[in-house]
C-alpha cells in the first residue's frame, strides 16, 4: 500500500486529537512584539520542541538566535531523497481589545466548523498541518523524503534573528525545497499557490514638543500640540487620489505584464469579493487598477496606530505623539530608498517648536517566485488530491520576512501553499481557522511529500 | 486674643501632621474619568466625610447625586454671621504613564519643599488648605462665620451631578459667598485672584469604516483607514495662523477692553514666563495677542488623545479611530453653537466609505467675575496677611465646571483664591504642591474667614 494512503487514513482517524493539540498551541499568548510576553514565547517554543521530539524528529533544538527562539527539528530518511524544509511561525499578532473577541483570544475554541483563537490561521494552524502530516507518516510507515521543520518566533516582527543568521551564512539547515503555509486561498475548496509577496517597511514616527504633558486649559492656544501636527503630517502622506505622496515612491514600481493582468482578472478575487472581505467600500476610486492589483501589485502606506503614551486625560496636551507606519513594497522598490524618502518628507514638513524622529522598526523585501518548475507542479498535484481542485496562482499583499532571505541564501525553490481564508481575520479579532481546510491541508502536505520524491529533485542537499 | 491669631498659632504647630494627612488624601486614585476607579472615589469621599466629622462639622453626608459622590459638611455658628461656601474637588485627572513619574502618583511624597502626587495641587491640596483653616478655628476657639464645605467628585469631568442639582433647584446649600481654590498664582509669593475662566466643551469624534480590524498587507491599498482620515480631519481644524477653523467660531468672541489689556500686560505673565512653563516655543506666531491673552481671553481647540481601541498591532488597519477634542470658550461663545459648528464641519468633510460620529463628553460655561465688591476686598486683605503681598487679578485659561452654575443659581459673589503654581504640573506627571503655599493658603483662609465677618455681609443666607 502507498505510504501516503496509510498516512491519510491515520490523519483522518486522529482529527479530533489534532484539533485539541492545535487549541493547546493557540493557548500560548506568543505575541512577539510584546516584550512582556517573551516568557510565553519561550514556553510555546518548548512545547513545540517537545511535540516534534515526541513525533520522532531528531536534532530538535531551540535555535540560539537573539530574541525569540526558533524551533528546529528534522527527520533524515535517505541520502538519495530530497530534503524539504517546512517553515512556519508560532508567534502571533497582539490580540487587541478583548471585548471585540467572542471567545478568549488565547483559548482555542471550536464553533461550527472553525477553530477560533489568535494564531489559529496565522500561522499556528497552517504550520501545524505540515507537522500533523509528518506525524501521520512517522506513525504509519516510512517518510518518503527528508524533512526539516523550522518554526519562527519572530515572523510578525520581520524575522530579524533568522534573516541575520541566513545572511551571515551560519544557518545549519540545507534543503532542496521549502514549503511555507502562511498565505490565503480564495475559498475553502479553491486552493492557491502564492507567487508574489509584497515587502514590508515599518517605521515609527515620533513628534515631540512641550517638555511635559500640559493642562489644555492653561496652555491651549499657546503650546504646540504634537498630536495635531502628527495628524496633519499623516494626512499629507497620501494624495487625494490615494497615491502615496513620497518623492520617488513609484519610480521603481514594475508594471504588471498584460498576460498576467488577464490571468489576475480571470482567476483572482473580484473587487466585490475584496469589498466583502474588508467590510467597507474601497478607500478611493482608481479606474486603472482592480482592488486585487491595488493590494498585491501596487505599494501601499498605512498608519496602523497613533499613541500619546503619556497622560490619557481629556484635558491634556500631550508632550509627544507616536505613529506606526506600515509600508508595503512591490518589485523593484527599495526599502532603504523609501525610508529615506519618508525621512526627507518628515524633515521638510517639520515646524517650529516641534521635533520629529523617524525610527525603523522592521524591513522585509518583496518576493517574486517562479511559477513553473517541478516543485510548483508537485504542489499543484498535491492540492488536486487534497482539495479536489486545481490551484490558482495568486499574488499576496502580505509579507513573509524570511522568504527573500531564503531565496538569496539557500537558492532553492519555494512553495507558498496557503490553507487560510480571506475571512479568517488574521491580525484582527475573532481570528479562526476553517477546520475542513486544516484537514485538507494535512492531506495536501502528505501528498506533497510523496510527490516531491517523484519530482526528480536529486537529494543534493540532504 | 483675636481668634485668628490663635488659629494661626495652631496651624503652624500642626504643619507636619497636615502634610501627612494631605499625603493620605493623595493616596486615593480618585480618577473620575475612569469607571474602574468608582470604588476609589467612594473610598476617598468616605475618608473626607469622616475627616470633616472629626473636625467638628455637622450634617456631614455624601450627596446622593448620580455618579461620584459630593461630600458636604457645615458648621453653623450664628444666624447673624455670613455663610461661606468652600468648594473644592477630590477627583483627579488620570496619572498617565507611570514611567514619567519620579515617585508613584498615588503616594504623596515630600521632596524638597514640595509634596508630589496626582491631585497634590489640583485640587486636593488647595481644597485641604481651607479644611485645615477650619480645623484651626474649631480646635482653638470660635469660628467667626458659618462655613459649608462642598467637595466634588466630578470636577474633572465637568461636575455633571452638581450642575444638574443646582439647575434643578434641589440644592440644599445656602451661602453669602463662595471661595474656590483651584487656580494658580504667578509665583510662590505673588498671590492672585482669578476673575475669569474659559468655558470647556469636550467632544469625542469617532471615525469608523472597515467591519473589523484588517491585515495591512492583505488590505493595504484597498481598505479606507479611519485613523488616517481622522488625522486629516484634525489637521483641518486649525488654519495655518493657528485660528480655529470652524464656521462662526470667533463670531461672539468679546474683545478685551484696552484698560484691561494694559493691566494684563503690566501684571500678567510675560510670553517668556509662559514659554518657560510649557517648555516649548509658541504653537504659532500671532503679533496681535500675547500668550497670556491667547490662553485666557481667546478660545482654543486641542486634540488631547487619539486611540484605535482595538488591535494595537503594527500591521493592522484599525476599524475605528477616536479623538478627544477639548475646546476652551470665552465670553460670549455658546457651547451649543460651537458643538453644532464642529458637527457641521465633520459632516462636510465626511468621505465615502467611512462614518463619522460626534458625541458630547462635557460642557462647562465660561465665567467672568466682578473684581470689585467687599468679598474680593476681603480676599485681597487676607492674601496680604497670608502671603505678605497684594494679589494681582488674573484671567485663567482653565475651567471650573460649577462656577457658572453657582453664579446663575446661588447668585452670590465668588472668589477664586489660587494657591497653585504654573509649574505644579497639573494634569501632567510629577504634579506637586509647593508646601510653603499650602501653609500660606491655610493662613490666608483663616484671615479670609475673619475678614469676611467684617466685610458687612448680612447673614441673609445662613
Amino acid at each position: 500500500m502507498d505510504p501516503a494512503i496509510r498516512a491519510i487514513a491515520y490523519a483522518r482517524k486522529h482529527r479530533a486529537r489534532f484539533v485539541d493539540e492545535l487549541a493547546e498551541l493557540i493557548a500560548f499568548p506568543s505575541v512577539s512584539s510584546d516584550a512582556r510576553r517573551a516568557g510565553d514565547l519561550r514556553s510555546c517554543a518548548a512545547w513545540l520542541a517537545d511535540h516534534l521530539a515526541r513525533l520522532g524528529l531528531t536534532d530538535v533544538n531551540l535555535w540560539p538566535a537573539s530574541g525569540h527562539p526558533l524551533v528546529w527539528g528534522r527527520r533524515h530518511v535517505s541520502a538519495g531523497a530530497p530534503t524539504l524544509l517546512v517553515y512556519g511561525h508560532y508567534d502571533v499578532q497582539p490580540e487587541g481589545a478583548r471585548a471585540a473577541w467572542q471567545t478568549p483570544p488565547f483559548r482555542g475554541t471550536v464553533r461550527g466548523s472553525n477553530l477560533y483563537g489568535r494564531g489559529a490561521s496565522d500561522d499556528k494552524g497552517q504550520a501545524f498541518a505540515h507537522i500533523k502530516a509528518l506525524e501521520s507518516y512517522l506513525a504509519t510507515g516510512e517518510l518518503p523524503i527528508n524533512v526539516s521543520v523550522l518554526l519562527d518566533g519572530e515572523e510578525e516582527i520581520g524575522s530579524p534573528g533568522l534573516v541575520r543568521a541566513l545572511m551571515r551564512g551560519d544557518f545549519p539547515i540545507r534543503a532542496d525545497a521549502i514549503v511555507i503555509s502562511d498565505t490565503r486561498i480564495p475559498a475553502p475548496d479553491r486552493p492557491a499557490l502564492t507567487y508574489s509577496l509584497r515587502g514590508n517597511l515599518q517605521l515609527e514616527l515620533e513628534i515631540s514638543g512641550p517638555a511635559r504633558d500640559l493642562h489644555s486649559g492653561y496652555f491651549g492656544g499657546s503650546a504646540p500640540n504634537p498630536l495635531e501636527y502628527l495628524g496633519g503630517l499623516i494626512a499629507r502622506l497620501h494624495a487625494p487620489d490615494g497615491r502615496v505622496a513620497l518623492d520617488g515612491f513609484y519610480d521603481r514600481v514594475r508594471g504588471i505584464p498584460s498576460q498576467e493582468r488577464a490571468y489576475m482578472a480571470a482567476r483572482g478575487p473580484s473587487d466585490a469579493a475584496i469589498v466583502r472581505a474588508q467590510g467597507s467600500p474601497p478607500a478611493h476610486r482608481n479606474r486603472d487598477y482592480s482592488l486585487y492589483e491595488r493590494t498585491t501589485a501596487l505599494p501601499s502606506l498605512t498608519v496602523t496606530r497613533i499613541t500619546t503614551e503619556g497622560n490619557a486625560g481629556r484635558a491634556t496636551i500631550p508632550s509627544r505623539a507616536v505613529a506606526w507606519i506600515d509600508i508595503r513594497l512591490v518589485p523593484e522598490q527599495d526599502a532603504k530608498a523609501i525610508a529615506q524618502s519618508f525621512r526627507d518628507r518628515v524633515a521638510a514638513l517639520q515646524p517650529d517648536g516641534l521635533r520629529a524622529a523617524v525610527r525603523p522598526l522592521s524591513a522585509t523585501p518583496w518576493v517574486a517566485l517562479d511559477r513553473r518548475g517541478p516543485i510548483q507542479a508537485a504542489a499543484a498535484a498535491a492540492y488536486r488530491r487534497g482539495f479536489g481542485s486545481t490551484p490558482v496562482f495568486l499574488r499576496s499583499g502580505g509579507s513573509i520576512g524570511v522568504v527573500a532571505a531564503f531565496q538569496r541564501t539557500l537558492r532553492v525553490p519555494i512553495v507558498l501553499m496557503g490553507f487560510g481564508l480571506p475571512g479568517d481575520g488574521a491580525h484582527g479579532p475573532n481570528e479562526k481557522f476553517h477546520l475542513p481546510n486544516f484537514f485538507r491541508g494535512i492531506e495536501t502536505s502528505i501528498w506533497f511529500m510523496r510527490d516531491l520524491r517523484r519530482a526528480g529533485l536529486a537529494g543534493k542537499r540532504a
